[in-house]
């Protein structure tokens, strides 16, 4: 048995969590939670199992800590010979993780950055330095990653190709995120909502939803 | 035969050129300059083959485009059935991009994010947007990285466990640009400079000093 520690409506948390259900995996993990909003994530407890005091993290039955979502779907994906959610060949490797990154770098995390600097985040006990400016110029990076998300869903059905991926699960999150901090999605970035209700529509998807 | 686009002293093509000699591949790559000193990299044409206007990127023998050097080196090291950076193993896949995106988020990316906002970086016409005081924080977490890799590395012989992988490119790519931006790595942290006189030995490190 596996432990994940995590926040159940976290939106890191929810790349896991989605991960988990789509490899089938559930009766092999167990969930404890790290309150967030007491910055349980940030105490030195923690931080021995991830420095970064990030969520999710991934505790092995060696005693094995795994922080860093891509590292943990690596993990997970592997446990069976034949992966599912981080490609089969040499090419579809290198065309997930690098859609993964970006999904990331372009969407995800410059949502995140704006939560925790330009709004206010999990609270001022938490929330120990803020960069405005920095958190105001990373939302509108993710609104520019949105319209970049939308043009490569206008020629081909998943973030990485023509198969579901680690990738779609991390665009996921973004919208997570992005309904958490109130960050509109235009409506006209019609690829993009048209994936994203065949993703809500999956059963992963449809589980992390039914559990909040 | 592989193109990567890269400029042949940058941190970040480091980790390939790197990679491509550890996976004595030399022979399948031509390189391709792309000069960032006159911002190359952010004009409209290169956008094209990376959103994200970074370097390096890989062209593969189908014309894809393949950016972020994670996605790169899982490339690459796949091309072979048996995998030398990546991992063999789910818990060296998963240890291995866990330490590989730490060094990442703790080290490298920090020192580019102080370069590219608290110096002049590229200069004016590149550098369209800079918040000098995030720059001052990501140098100040860069230093508490290295800090961090030293204590790591003095329970083990690599960065991500007893083999060297793409985790510990990552950590002398870092090297590299604190040495472009004089950021000076202390000198009591003498796990993580033992460790980085160790990596300087390799022949695929050895190399790309030689080439400069």
């Amino acid at each position: 048995m596996m432990t994940i520690c995590d926040f159940n409506r976290g939106p890191y948390p929810a790349r896991i969590r989605i991960a988990v259900v789509e490899l089938g995996i559930q009766e092999k993990v167990r969930f404890v939670e790290v309150d967030l909003r007491t910055g349980a994530h940030k105490k030195p407890e923690f931080l021995e199992k991830n420095y970064s005091g990030t969520l999710p993290v991934l505790e092995i039955e060696d005693g094995t800590f795994l922080a860093e979502c891509t590292a943990i779907t690596e993990y997970l994906d592997h446990l069976d010979p034949s992966p599912q959610l981080t490609g089969a060949t040499a090419r579809e490797r290198g065309m997930i993780h690098m859609m993964n990154k970006r999904a990331e770098i372009e969407f995800l995390d410059p949502i995140s950055v704006y939560f925790h600097h330009a709004t206010p985040g999990l609270g001022p006990d938490v929330e120990v330095y803020q960069n405005a400016e920095w958190g105001e110029h990373m939302r509108d990076k993710a609104l520019r990653g949105a319209r970049y998300f939308d043009k490569v869903l206008s020629t081909r059905p998943y973030v990485a190709g023509q198969s579901f991926s680690m990738a779609d699960i991390t665009v996921v999150a973004a919208f997570v995120f992005a309904a958490i901090v109130k960050l509109e999605i235009p409506t006209h970035l019609c690829h993009l909502h048209e994936w994203h209700e065949r993703m809500l529509a999956r059963p992963s998807v449809q589980a992390w939803r039914d559990m909040g």
